[in-house]
């Protein structure tokens, strides 16, 4: 049995005092907007234990540049050729170099603050959300403003996008629009998190940013937030992790096809891992244990899930396959993380207090 | 807007002082196993308003008839005739006959207490379950003692069951059979809920029990607990309300096709609804207002019950369709009921503290 934390004997977590404090800006040069890219110089170099302050600004800040965009994001957009923004739409900040890391190595990603850049962010229904026929294929897009005093937003305001969104970037001046009333009293609880983040797959030219996979990327699960672990698996030299596509609020599904987008600040630490390895991106909580299954068809990323479960439980809690598939049915629950990124996903999570204290 | 609360200018929830109590033990002639049916004679006749403290057995009784088993159990096991366990396996206590109950109307169904009737419970990884073929076709039943000190269940034992579980009520003498050791020092948290619960459907003949529907049935949403209320869409005259399948722990999704199957003693209080309709079975816990959708495709279940939930906002929170929609994106979270029933179920949970307060 394989512990899942190196503190093996111990009983506290273990600490990684963290080796150096590094500072990562969106800017056009340190952005790859819409790909993932093996091929694509590193942004930024970094140790195992390093602190990394990085910017993560949304593709949609164009929904009303003046909220969502100051002079640093115009720069982004301005400067990103649209033939530059491909296959995929969101905006990477990266990608980040870790020296010393192997494909089979993991980088465990740990999510310190996560805050909010501006004071609002947008809401798309879009031509890709789950009830696109029937609102008649009308997209639209409603405003939210957030409050951090109660941190939770609400609407501002809301208009009907004209034509298609299709072009990643795209900038509309809702002066010229028909601004409309929204969600008038509703709160909406914020929980800041990335829907996009990742290491660089092995594979030759550009990836989209669109699909998850075993690299991570969107996988649009709203807890990975503050405090909560992420584990990545390398798959080239240095890791080549980027972050991108930031929310404040989404609900499991993500059904209008987007969250409340908003650029937000992301400290965390990066952790080379030799010594654990799993076979897709793996989230740990301070309550749960949370993995993931993606397939375009829900059925199958269900049965992904629950396969990768079933390994998390035999391999890293050594449990014998009966007895991990009799808790996973009796203390293990299913959602739905997406289903608006033509990979759909399904996430399962266990409660880490359930075992038996190790160590000690 | 319609409230979903009789308590207009009222600032309390509003309170059905309890006309009468009534019992209703789980014996075989107030028993109807597999099955609802619309010509079955009621166990018990109620006004609206009235409390039933009523006996929820489980038809998993059998894999230890020595903990899971007290004389009035074997009575129903015994005086049940195989042939009359059909087209479906749960033990449905009733019906219940509510006076004045009609097509149309809804009975708000207030689960107040759920207490186990035995120290155990049944785990079978059934031939029914989403890891069948993987498990090698073999079914395996793992027995578990609940601590009601800690409120957790533990794993007593566990053994491969002989041949294919395909009788409804069979009973193995395990003595006879290998006991394994399992699950060592784990403990599940212990959620008693009923899996099967409903009104008749408007058919004529026998409903099977496993099937989830829009009568409620087999829903299988360990939310439906103490403190929960369920809202069932009456189809005939009188309701015809019964409960079964009592389980002590599931996981969302119940991926091995059962649950912790133990019987429970049920106390709840049935108010008949004039005023209030949905057109599928709606869950209103102390946080949340919960959708089913089922179907045999998840994928399709998920479009049924965002489509429920849309209903639900536009027609009971009186939003409009555009504003319900961004919200699910941003503040409903998607969840797999269970994927072992046939039909499947999706449940969609929005938290009913984010909307405005009413009246006042």
């Amino acid at each position: 049995m394989m512990a899942l934390t190196r503190g093996e004997k111990s009983e506290v977590p273990p600490t990684v005092v963290p080796t150096a404090l590094h500072y990562l800006q969106a800017l056009p040069e340190t952005i790859h907007w819409g790909y993932f890219d093996p091929a694509r110089a590193p942004a930024l170099r970094v140790k195992s234990g390093d602190l990394v302050q990085a910017e993560a600004v949304t593709h949609h800040a164009g929904d009303d540049p003046d909220l969502l965009m100051d002079e640093k994001i115009w720069r982004i957009f301005r400067e990103t050729p649209e033939a530059d923004r491909n296959p995929g739409v969101h905006i990477m900040t990266g990608p980040i170099f870790v020296e010393g890391a192997k494909p089979g190595d993991t980088l465990e990603v740990r999510y310190l603050t996560m805050q909010p850049r501006m004071k609002h962010g947008s809401n798309l229904a879009a031509n890709w959300g789950h009830l696109y026929q029937e609102f008649g294929e009308q997209e639209r897009v409603t405003i939210y403003e957030l409050d951090s005093a109660s941190n939770t937003a609400s609407a501002h305001y809301a208009y009907d996008f004209k034509g298609k969104y299709l072009v990643p970037g795209t900038v509309t001046r809702c002066p010229a629009c028909e601004r409309q009333a929204a969600l008038n009293g509703v709160r909406v609880p914020v929980r800041p998190h990335l829907g996009t983040a990742g290491v660089a797959p092995d594979v030759s030219g550009r990836v989209s940013t669109i699909p998850p996979g075993l690299h991570g990327g969107n996988i649009d699960n709203w807890r990975i937030g503050a405090g909560a672990t992420m584990y990545y698996p390398v798959q080239v030299d240095g890791g080549l992790f980027s972050i991108g596509d930031p929310h404040v609020s989404q609900g499991d599904g993500e059904i209008s096809g987007t969250a409340i987008e908003a650029s937000l600040n992301v400290l965390f630490q990066i952790i080379l891992r030799k010594d654990f390895s799993f076979p897709s991106p793996l989230l740990e909580t301070p309550k749960n244990w949370i993995v993931h299954g993606f397939h375009e068809d829900l059925n199958q990323a269900m049965k992904n899930a629950s396969l990768d479960m079933l390994h998390l439980l035999t391999e890293h809690q050594g449990l014998s396959r009966n007895d991990a598939y009799s808790l996973m049915s009796v203390g293990a629950d299913f959602g739905v993380t997406q289903v608006v990124d033509g990979t759909q996903g399904i996430h399962v999570r266990i409660p880490r207090g359930i075992f038996p204290a190790q160590g000690g």
